[in-house]
């Protein structure tokens, strides 16, 4: 790995804290394991916070913008500019992130990473990653590298800035989000690259390709990995090679987020593929990542299955922009008022665990396994 | 079917409004189609309330509880007593539905449809249906019917009487919910009985059973089924025979909301053989009804299959009370602001949909299927 980036010293969870959480959600007023996924994440988040109540109110989502120059290749039925477009509908609230930002009550931060075209209207409280950058757009992974690795290694940094920032200002949650004309092509690289699988099984129709389009965008993605010869053993270099610089900064983000001990609510699959990034760099990243959702496109599977990680939503969203992941928060809300506000049996006076003299007829409650 | 039960009329869903509001999914800043499984939530609701931009603003649950006679054959883990137990637990606030339904902001409206012991504490707020019931819990269908007919009428009529008290009240979403020691074994029976499958493989661990007593309750069900002799022609006699008077009351939730032309959103395995019942008596309810969640009973599966409902979660739980209802009414939520919410290409100056002059290489989107 490039000498570049610094070490990320990602904290063991605690397993005390998750000990005590289970203890907790065994005397709630509900059959054992009742809640499910809601249980385990409550457990996760307890170990993950080191605390056996664990909170979720305060909330960001990072949306993270880039162009690709391998937008030039067709690659995506929409023009580049759309993503300084997007940027711009970002800031002033229209955008369904920002819709499911205010439902969750989320604070929403833009950071352009690497944007081609100027971005329209008033673009106060959009932040610059990357400002000493020669060109703004990731290059065209088709015929060069996306950036230098130097270029991968600030941005890495810089997101994991914002993260350590997000914290101080008291974050219990960070979400990702991307916006970023072309950039399946880039996130389909890695996938293929890191969960070695076939790129014809991991490419999609990204934001609408038909069937010869998906397969024009393989034939991009097969010439992108061979001519950067990226590997996985060198998780930098191959983002550098085939990745995208809002990929490059939200891999920081989750770097810097576990680093910091505060759980991550992981997007979909752009966002993914820094994860995989982020998990080749320091493979105890995943510990703090929730997957919120898994997308309609094919090489989002892989990822996930990859990273040992289990969407809690399967909507066939197919957006970015964190939307997966702002839905997702809401259910590890859920998760977390439930682990705190439920009344124990005892408080409630309801006959969970019922001692010796039970009903003959009533068998005892099974062992959870 | 009985002639004591009313006729319902459910009226057709309106498709210009689902229609207008499909064609408003296709201005707004995203790909088409890429909101996935939310955009047909926001289209469907629309045909639902007869308006292009639905709202859900105003959510009620109604959780109705019974106890069963056939929990004295050992189906449940737990005693009949603790129905009443959980009852007090819903009017104080302290179970799972509780938190839930504060998080979505959404009324909890309890109904004792056959709580057999005293309900502990106070039971202010408790609404109390089939008051001229002589019995308040269900018959022991292993050994006869859980109701007479009239009795089953009564509990749909009153069902419905609540849907429309709520309508009246402004409701934008009705959430069906329950509770009643037992209550996985009719369900089961129900579902066993419409959707044609062997009683083995729709019969799970309920709230804990071990193998043997899952054994044990698919041979008591077998038993209800075979002395009761229920038929799916015949569903009011079928639900008198194996079901349940809370599955009685939210029979009637179902018919008497679709009636209103008010969506529901439907829990898990014991709704959900409500839903079975409902669909038996007029199968154009089942428009109205948007399933929530797959619990973690291998009859709620078939039961939605059988249905034609689409799970919105599967989150593995298994609690009722509304839970996986209270989850999904976020999601839905989700679908309605996103649909009123969020800004069209033109408002946002976003290039959705660019005309004859677009870069050479890019390719035009893709026709929606």
């Amino acid at each position: 790995m490039s000498q570049v980036l610094r070490k990320f010293h990602i904290p063991q969870l605690d397993s005390a804290s998750g000990t005590a959480a289970k203890a907790r959600q065994d005397t709630l007023t509900k059959p054992r394991g009742s809640l499910g996924e809601l249980e385990v994440i409550a457990c996760r988040l307890a170990a993950i916070q080191r605390n056996p109540r664990p909170v979720m109110r305060r909330k960001y989502i990072v949306v993270a913008a880039a162009d690709h120059g391998v937008a030039a290749e067709g690659v995506s039925p929409y023009p580049s500019e759309v993503t300084a477009q997007m940027v711009a509908n970002f800031l002033s609230g229209g955008a369904a992130i920002n819709v499911l930002a205010r439902q969750a009550q989320a604070e929403v931060i833009i950071i352009d990473a690497g944007v081609a075209s100027p971005v329209p209207g008033d673009t106060t409280g959009l932040r610059r990653a990357g400002a000493a950058m020669p060109t703004r757009a990731s290059g065209n992974i088709a015929r060069g590298p996306a950036m230098t690795t130097a270029e991968a290694a600030g941005l890495v940094m810089e997101g994991a800035d914002l993260a350590s920032e997000l914290v101080d200002r008291g974050a219990d949650v960070v979400a990702t989000g991307e916006m970023g004309i072309g950039n399946t092509t880039p996130a389909t690289a890695l996938t293929s690259l890191f969960t070695h699988r076939d790129i014809a099984d991991v490419t999609g129709r990204g934001s609408g390709l038909d069937d010869a389009g998906v397969a024009h965008k393989t034939a991009v993605i097969r010439r992108a990995l061979s001519i950067n010869r990226a590997s996985a053993s060198d998780p930098l270099g191959a983002l550098a090679a085939v990745g995208g610089k809002e990929i490059a900064f939200l891999t920081g983000v989750l770097l810097g987020s576990a680093e910091r001990r505060v759980a991550v609510a992981l997007d979909g699959f752009i966002s993914t593929s820094a994860a995989l990034v982020a998990h080749a760099i320091e493979p105890r990243v995943t510990d703090y990542i929730f997957a919120c959702h898994s997308s309609a496109e094919p090489g989002h599977r892989a990822a996930l299955d990859h990273l040992k990680l289990r969407p809690l939503l399967d909507l066939g969203l197919r957006l970015g922009e964190g939307t997966g992941a702002a839905l997702g928060m809401l259910l590890i809300e859920s998760a977390t008022r439930l682990h705190s506000e439920m009344a124990t049996f005892e408080q409630a006076g309801v006959s969970g665990r019922p001692p010796a003299a039970r009903p003959p007829a009533a068998r005892p409650p099974a062992t959870e396994t």
